[in-house]
């Protein structure tokens, strides 16, 4: 019953040291061959032999000699991210996102265009996510770019054939997302794959910015759902089926509304930016459900920071319900951090204060080993980053693109 | 910031193999030198010198021809658990656990005893655990075989160091118990090591009985306390501080009574063996904290099996509660089964029935993707098999013995 590890063979011991090499010069560059060698334990000549080969396969190049160092002048090394591109989309109820990153993580283009995922067809919806990915692939081309692989992050189940199960936040239920937006691209040399949105700002937060290398990390996305994306000892966890982080889901109030689920009292039925609108302005959806947020949430900053009683309440109760979801993440797996994504970055001011108390008094493990929260500097871009990163992922465990002639 | 893979070199291959014949041989004994080549992908050659290897550190050992087989007859390969033990204890508010067992897996020793984890001194309680180890040494040593390890388990949050940083229902803080063990013992020249009693019975879980190898499963125990051992893709998760699992300090129920952790409504506080016995049967508590739960228990059971009205409700309940907090579970990691332990076992035919329903209204992934319940076929053993397990995981993982002359 027992899988074990599969067998070693001398070819996967060269495939190992290179996404060492790869990894290291991501994490130090620039970098000398001693450098490598030094750090890594293998020998010279080895590192010499797969700087060779990562130099030919264009994700390595050399920047010439640096004389400022103790010792002979040394030929520095960084990453090539110019020969290739991965590209990133995100799905949410009010809008699509796109991103192109290379090797070397420098974002080549930041696309938002706003999107009706709840009133749109599934089949609109497709149409519209695949010309969003096809204008992001001809513009990485155009640039002399290969592109290594597509992600779509969803708001929703995604299950590991890539089918939408769920995603009460668009009204989809069993969309073969990952078959359909193949066909619609008409069947691409680059992999196709569906990830949850909550999984890939996981991602994006594990490998950039402040928290960058966080072996154990939640990421809570605050769009009109909330989700978790979980790191556990630095790989995500997607669960038996791919339906992990379903944390809006949780009931953290037995009084409070009803969901979009048709469950009571779900950490998304009153704290997701959604709830809040309807909580401090009714109005504004008395016409049915809101298409864009981002106007709504910046009216909601400006009443906090005039400080509307109403509005601070609201906030207040937002942050507590936060508070009690962060507490049961920390509870069950000890997260040296819960970064707080999407739209609570804005409205952190206010929600923080209350979340953090509610956190330290509800988890078990004393001081800080309970955890911390903190807020994402990625923003509404962390999903598309993630996905675009999730290509990467592929080459820095070893999987290498051939060097093209 | 971010660690990569470390660099791999041919001994790591050969450390590779060997622990992949050593994990095929587990699962599939008796097999033949032909039948690990064919399954392992490794060439012949290899798989004799590995094989030899293993036969010489008393890992394998041959059985004989056997011609009941297509083609020539065949040596066939087994586990030599024979030289070797590895030995778990279970520390528990009302008994003491210890089992010993070789590396095929055959249990040497079962020994349970009582103990009282809440009045006696941390000073007191060591001094019996390892009293109770020493006992258990002496035995495997006496039959001839080599301690490979002795592992610990502990109701409570334990830090990578070893020191149990809280124990509420042992009332303990800060024990340094992986130091005072290793004192009381004298310096063993086996490796000691403390970790969370719910992860054990995961472990255990994951290893054997009819959950073995399931990739993603929560080990839920049923005792004075309530903790959840989590294994996600194989892998036991700790957390950034050792802290994770402590589902029974997670809130199901805000109106519910006081928790021995201070806070209100905790799982522990309306749905473990403590709290059930203080609901059915005040009188048996009314003079102080039980010693030993374990006649109380089968006082329910016959009460249960009388169908007597309050004590079925009570069931009733707790099924829900547990079943709320197996939901809670679903949601967020989405488990492939989430098994009922300890004294949940003998109760299980009055809880299932509430705890399913539970699970199935509050768990969002349609259908069987939201996991199931099963009940513990290890029961009060399954920490300190766990524990004992948790050293042959290190053999697995290719820290063999060296042979012995």
């Amino acid at each position: 019953m027992q899988t074990g590890p599969r067998p070693a063979d001398f070819a996967d011991v060269r495939a190992t040291n290179l996404a060492v090499v790869l990894r290291y010069v991501r994490a130090n560059a620039p970098c000398s061959r001693a450098d490598i060698a030094a750090s890594t334990g293998l020998n010279k000549a080895t590192v010499s032999s797969l700087v060779a080969d990562l130099i030919e396969r264009r994700l390595l190049r050399e920047i010439g000699l640096t004389e400022h160092r103790i010792g002979r002048p040394a030929t520095m090394l960084v990453l090539d991210g110019s020969p290739y591109a991965a590209i990133g989309l995100e799905v949410n109820a009010d809008y699509l996102t796109a991103v192109g990153i290379d090797l070397a993580g420098t974002q080549l283009l930041s696309w938002r265009r706003s999107f009706t995922g709840l009133t749109a067809s599934p089949s609109k919806a497709v149409a519209t996510i695949a010309s969003l990915a096809r204008r992001a692939v001809t513009r990485v081309n155009k640039e002399g770019r290969q592109v290594l692989g597509l992600t779509v992050g969803v708001p929703g189940l995604v299950d590991p054939e890539g089918t939408v199960r769920l995603a009460p936040n668009l009204d989809w239920r069993d969309i073969d997302l990952r078959d359909r937006l193949v066909k619609a691209l008409g069947a691409p040399d680059y992999p196709v794959a569906i990830e949850n949105e909550a999984n890939l700002a996981a991602v994006a937060a594990y490998r950039y910015g402040p928290h960058a290398g966080t072996a154990n990390l939640v990421y809570l996305t605050g769009e009109v759902g909330i989700g978790a994306g979980v790191i556990i000892d630095g790989r995500l966890v997607r669960g038996g089926r791919g339906f992990a982080g379903e944390i809006g889901h949780v009931q953290v109030d037995p009084t409070g509304p009803k969901c979009a689920c048709g469950r009571r009292g779900c950490l998304e039925a009153v704290a997701s930016i959604a709830a809040l609108v309807r909580r401090v302005s009714p109005e504004s959806v008395a016409d049915g459900p809101l298409t864009d947020y981002e106007p709504e949430v910046e009216e909601v900053v400006r009443r906090a920071g005039a400080a509307e009683p109403a509005v601070l309440e609201a906030l207040t109760d937002l942050g507590r319900h936060l508070g009690n979801a962060a507490s049961i993440l920390a509870n069950l797996l000890n997260p040296e951090v819960v970064i707080l994504g999407g739209y609570f970055v804005p409205l952190a001011p206010w929600i923080l204060p209350s979340a953090e108390a509610e956190l330290a008094a509800r988890a078990i493990a004393p001081d800080a080993g309970g955890g911390r929260l903190a807020v994402s500097e990625l923003a509404l871009d962390a999903a598309a980053i993630g996905a675009a990163a999730r290509v990467l992922d592929t080459v820095d465990a070893g999987e290498l693109p051939e060097p093209s002639s």
